[in-house]
């Protein structure tokens, strides 16, 4: 194991991101540029991730299906803002088994063409809506500057694809599952995030209109964690999807898809990560102790292993995830520091002088608190302090996205907060792309969303002085 | 939904198999050649499985990790059998991002040669080993024949693969992994299968010797359900993977890998189904019992759906999987035959009249059997009821395989066997790969593998007569 040295955030942020990657084995560069191995420990908290918002779909009545890698070119050009959004980063085959293909097939780079297709045949009558399926898969898109994790050229993510009667059932369908990310973003990586919709340069191709939730980053940048799409009757009628009303008249059908992918532990890391390295929140951690015995005789190793072996044994009952670290290789600093790297929420000591008290130390990794506790209900006492981690994570995350929020209504001012510590603006804009892209090219700065609560409140363009209705949020992005 | 009819198993064995995954809403083919779109109601199956093997892998100290789906052609190339057996049936990307790539990339049809490039980063010391990662995901085999789950040209799997220090502990591994898939097979998919060494002929491209799991299909012919290799030194020499031994010295990895397919369900659908549809064992079934209220007026509909909420809530507490199907524009008979198609093992059927009982009707899927059972203690005797037809399921497909299972030492009896219906035949054979070549030729049989325990047995090859010492299974295989 190399001994990775972790750059400083304050002194080079992108290194850091790069640094703790490595320090806790999370994924590296794959041969294929831009393509990204997600090793164990990285994988162990996508998987986490999955079967919290599996969970999150099938209460909310959605199925999973599997739709084919391949699809064939002609069908991504049915749609015209689709292809022309998607058609520059898609991988081509044009050979397989041993022949040049008759048409060549892209790598999808996302599902709604060969689901629309597949649709047609699925649904025939109102009986048949809503239809809520979902796919957890493997896309590509071919980009040129790649991050791990936060833009590669394959990614793993769901795709939600549903089909409903109305405008309306997609519109609810479509909010209630940007919802859905809100409470996962929320109560699983501790991640505060703003609702809201996109503006139309920054929607999907093919989308009616957008909605997303924005993150905020420890760099004071935004990252966009998951989007939500009501396609309106886009995708229905580029593949000829209707249905029989229940008054018998004949309708396309409106559609949603919705969207979160391995970005989103990209997300976790510049969130919660310090300059020991990454923190999982404990309902994303595989291991969320790591138990470190120490001594140095063998009697007292014996002792010791006894008094660890008897509690992790309740550990195991309760579901807690652990692991015993008795390496012998290692000094416990030098495994103290290893656990931290990689991100273990809780640490246990337990040496020969907390016996005699018949104690244990707790570490906590986020705020790197030591406390002694009795080894008496130590099950309740490590929920507790899970528990209490997992909450003050998000309180920091959220603590920190309000400090650097601001309420800006003179553009002159973007500058200083921008290229200092970053951070959210809150500004009025008048709904013109042209104000738009030009603070975007001035100062790299997009409008992140419209929130959904932002309140009615008049006011000026902060680039044109034109009206406006309520404030958007400005800010860098990943 | 379209009324399916079911072609008769004896009628047409081929046109069953497609009708009966039509009428369960399975699976279809998709507008690319051989690809397969798999419907919800497979996909539930696939989760079930993956599940439980997960859950296996898991238990015997294996890791998920994911490696990128594009692999550079030259790697494959590095291992000479390697390329042998699997450039034929790669599809090729030639362009991404608009342009032209360098160096085409391949579709992953396996992952040996990517995963084994960053084993080369993982692997220093014995310290390091074993090294044991699994990945699910989609791999792609251009193949011209194609049938939904059996053959497509995209499928889901799993693959293992695994670095050891030395041949035996590799040897381990891969019999351990055999082992995994057997009990799967057998306590999952309810499913017997035999556990063997495939001949050389017919062992992975690159192994040193495989392993397969054989099992007999409803028509009597064999599936190769899962195999696992015993790659010896080839990938770590092809690609550089050496580590230091405990001594000091230097020396190869060993590896294994192994892989386990949705093809399954196409063993599951063939092992179990009748004339009527599919049946799903229940520990595979997401909806384990399908509730049917009968009722024809409103105050009988209100007093059943009251007894109905009753028992499903106690359901929901033990984790039984049911769906209540209370569509009003279907008569019950419908229900029976729809839930029947779909595979649903159990079945309840709670009228007015059973009311007055205080019973419900209990009709299992798997021999049509009805059963009255009172209402009160419900779920132990659904689960019950489930443990038996899981049970009465493996039974009965062993024995099938027992009836249609032979001791042949007359070559001249094999058409007979195979043209009639099927089965196993147990032979004696010289191991020679001519002879081998000669019976597929002549009568499209193969060794399906040298079971472990095929005991120790003098006799003579059925082909050439030449000395054998034990008998080793021939038969047709999917």
């Amino acid at each position: 194991m190399a001994e990775a040295k972790i750059t400083r955030r304050s002194e080079d942020y992108s290194r850091w991101y790069t640094d703790v990657i490595a320090a806790a084995e999370l994924a590296d560069y794959a041969p294929v540029k831009g393509a990204m191995i997600i090793r164990p420990n990285g994988y162990a908290i996508w998987e986490k991730m999955q079967a919290a918002l599996d969970a999150m779909f099938k209460e909310t009545g959605h199925q999973n299906a599997y739709f084919p890698l391949l699809i064939p070119e002609s069908f991504l050009k049915k749609e015209a803002e689709h292809v022309e959004g998607f058609a520059p980063e898609v991988a081509v085959v044009t050979h397989a088994g041993g022949s040049k293909l008759e048409e060549p097939l892209v790598i999808r780079p996302t599902s709604e063409t060969i689901i629309w297709n597949s649709f047609r045949n699925w649904i025939q009558s109102y009986r048949d809506l809503p239809l809520l399926i979902n796919q957890w898969c493997n896309v590509v898109r071919w980009e040129m500057r790649t991050r791990l994790f936060l833009r590669t050229s394959e990614f793993l993510w769901q795709e939600g694809h549903t089909a409903h009667a109305t405008y309306e059932d997609a519109e609810e369908e479509c909010v209630r599952m940007l919802g859905v990310y809100r409470r996962f973003s929320e109560e699983y990586i501790a991640l505060p995030v703003i609702e809201g919709r996109k503006t139309d340069n920054e929607k999907f191709a093919g989308a009616h209109h957008t909605y997303s939730i924005e993150a905020m980053m420890g760099d004071g940048k935004a990252l966009q964690a998951g989007t939500s799409h009501h396609l309106g009757q886009n995708f229905a009628k580029a593949f000829d999807v209707t249905f029989q009303t229940d008054k018998g008249t004949r309708d396309h059908v409106y559609a949603t898809s919705w969207g979160l992918t391995t970005r989103m532990i990209g997300a976790m890391i510049m969130a919660h990560g310090d300059d020991n390295g990454i923190v999982i929140p404990p309902k994303l951690a595989a291991t969320q102790v790591a138990v470190i015995p120490i001594a140095r005789k063998p009697e007292e190793r014996e002792k010791v292993m006894q008094a660890v072996n008897g509690f992790t044994a309740e550990f195991k009952k309760a579901g807690i995830g652990f692991k015993v670290d008795d390496r012998e290789q290692h000094s416990p600093g030098w495994k103290f520091n290893e656990w931290e790297k990689r991100g273990v929420p809780l640490r246990i000591e337990v040496g020969p002088k907390d016996l005699e008290k018949n104690q244990v130390m707790l570490a906590r990794r986020d705020n790197r608190e030591k406390i002694a506790v009795s080894q008496e209900g130590l099950v309740p006492k490590v929920l507790d302090v899970l528990d209490t981690i997992q909450k003050s994570l998000y309180k920091a995350a959220l603590e920190f996205r309000e400090k650097h929020t601001y309420r800006i209504d003179d553009y002159s001012k973007f500058p200083e907060i921008l290229d200092g510590e970053g951070g959210f603006i809150w500004s009025h804009w008048c709904g013109s792309g042209e104000c738009e892209a030009r603070v975007k090219e001035e100062l790299k700065a997009t409008i992140r969303n419209i929130p959904q609560d932002s309140p009615a409140e008049e006011g000026k363009c902060i680039k044109c002085g034109g009206k406006s209705e309520r404030r958007v949020i400005f800010a860098r992005a990943y």
